[in-house]
């Protein structure tokens, strides 16, 4: 078995993986497929130094089987297919017993602040587990993490039936989240620049316009009668669309922040006076998303063969990143690794 | 009967009261007292000359008692003491329809997009009518407006018995809105910076904090164990308090934002993501916020006699707003409008 091991400025190194028996409350992993994120990404940019480990093995949406459990663990057994929600908390702080033990203030998210899933053993706290219905493959179901992060966000936004939905930025999340509004019997716009990722929300079904050549305020104003969309999205991350987010909804709309904004950019606060908008921020997943995610994606609902651009060995993960830092033609980007 | 009228460039005239005989769904007032607010100072300063119509009266926290009904007007009666609220909505637009006329598309604000109640007698449509109970005087009764404001922050806020609160600034309504939250049962701190309005917050029973000596996240931490804060109320309008309001919330902790923010300040949208912070905007006030204001200032429980800094003739309207924008030793002015 293998593992990558990121060591810092950009590089990655493929060695032995090092089998680490679970104690009482966790279990070992045959990680199957690790898909890529942007956080990956920025990991191996350098950005989250401050956090990992060296060597540091990431990643962090993944499947795979039981190879081994713990004396205290029960319901799960070897041979089992899983998923992980890579959240790891205390269970004492102030977030954790208000009930919100997701955003815990001391949370470990494994795969940054502990090792993560790019190598062919893993072994985590069993409270992760979430089992794959026997429907989904194994590649499918290292779709579920990124999917449980939409359901989340979905979630938070309140989205109904027959709500106007715009989602700024058509990245795997976007397209997710869109995908995940439409089962829901919204009417979801999604804008993006990026040509490849146009045509592809295109033909996944999607209503896609190209925000550099279409006023959104003025198409969506035309859309909803003059009313406004009842929920934004805001995934792109770029100060045009933090401006953008405050005056696409309806009066007491809803604007939900999924992207990470390093630097605070300009809100039009008065905006928000005025119509009274709603914004929240939303930030990873809850046990039920991902219980969500898993019946959404068995449903066969979600078209993952069209997400899927790649499926690689984990000899090619460097090569995947520098794919994914040139913002090209790839949408996901899946590793196998325990070829 | 007297009015003052506005001519623009911070000229107030007084004149001759023009008596506009009701229509038939209108009702005519016989004005008592009109409290002045910020939003009549920026008037007088000229920022809202794109609204209003030469020569203007403006004012809209008023008491009353009514002079004449029109034809149709039913449930009010000549010598009825009431108070107005003071939006006039269309009922056809898109925020009409989804019931809230209230921000309506094309609201018409009484006393700045049609005349106010800085006269002696005032006409306005009978819709916009509540009645005042014995127990409140007339003056009292002009400070229902800006309680109904606050009533409506509140609410929107979902301030509940046991929630840790800050309004961050201590003007009138700052402070109307750290009263009503107590009266909910909430632990309320308000921060300010003026020391006139720090006493007077001190001598009403709220705890109040200079936030130029004291580190108000340290404080709202060591108050919370840690958590931060279950609502924030920005009413400072300042680029510290729009900085500030994000740091001060627990996870999925509450910011409403009360102040106009002419420019759009830089907003910690990563703190709003991480903490899943929830923000609204809260404008105005709704009809059930005017009653429960009535009720609540006819309960006894609101100091309105600490609140009202002096009550003056009209003729002394222009000097009052000269003490306002000074910004001293004043928290509610109120005018006589027709002795």
């Amino acid at each position: 078995m293998r593992a990558a091991y990121y060591e810092g400025n950009e590089k990655i190194r493929i060695g032995e993986c090092q089998s680490v028996a679970p104690s009482s409350d966790q279990v070992q992993i045959r990680v199957s497929h690790c898909g890529l994120c942007g956080t990956d990404l920025h990991v191996f940019h350098g950005k989250m130094d401050f956090r990992v480990t060296f060597p540091q093995v990431m990643g962090h949406e993944m499947s795979g089987t039981i190879a081994a459990v713990g004396d205290g663990v029960a319901g799960f057994a070897p041979g089992d297919r899983v998923t992980v929600r890579p959240l790891d908390y205390c269970g004492a702080c102030p977030a954790c017993l208000a009930g919100h033990s997701h955003i815990c203030q001391k949370l470990k998210f494994i795969g940054i602040d502990a090792p993560g899933a790019l190598q062919g053993l893993w072994t985590v706290p069993a409270h992760t587990l979430h089992r794959l219905p026997d429907s989904l493959s194994l590649e499918q179901g290292a779709l579920v993490e990124p999917v449980a992060v939409a359901c989340h966000d979905v979630r938070l936004g309140e989205v109904k039936s027959g709500d106007y939905v715009v989602v700024q930025g058509g990245g795997p999340i976007g397209v997710l989240i869109a995908l995940v509004a439409k089962s829901k019997g919204a009417n979801v716009v999604i804008s993006e620049v990026n040509p490849f990722r146009l045509k592809l929300a295109v033909e996944l079904g999607l209503n896609a316009v190209n925000g550099r050549e279409t006023d959104l305020v003025e198409f969506v104003n035309a859309q909803t009668g003059g009313a406004g969309a009842d929920v934004v999205f805001e995934v792109s991350g770029s100060a045009a669309g933090a401006e953008l987010m405050t005056k696409l909804p309806r009066t007491r709309g809803r604007i939900v922040v999924v992207a990470i904004f390093p630097e605070p950019p300009k809100i039009d606060l008065f905006r928000c006076f005025w119509r009274e908008l709603r914004l929240c921020g939303a930030r990873v997943y809850e046990a039920e998303d991902f219980e969500e995610a898993i019946r959404l994606a068995a449903s066969g609902a979600l078209p993952f063969e069209r997400l899927i651009t790649d499926v690689v060995p984990l000899e090619r993960l460097e090569a995947g990143f520098r794919e994914m830092e040139r913002g090209g033609e790839v949408m996901k980007l899946l590793v196998r690794c325990s070829e």
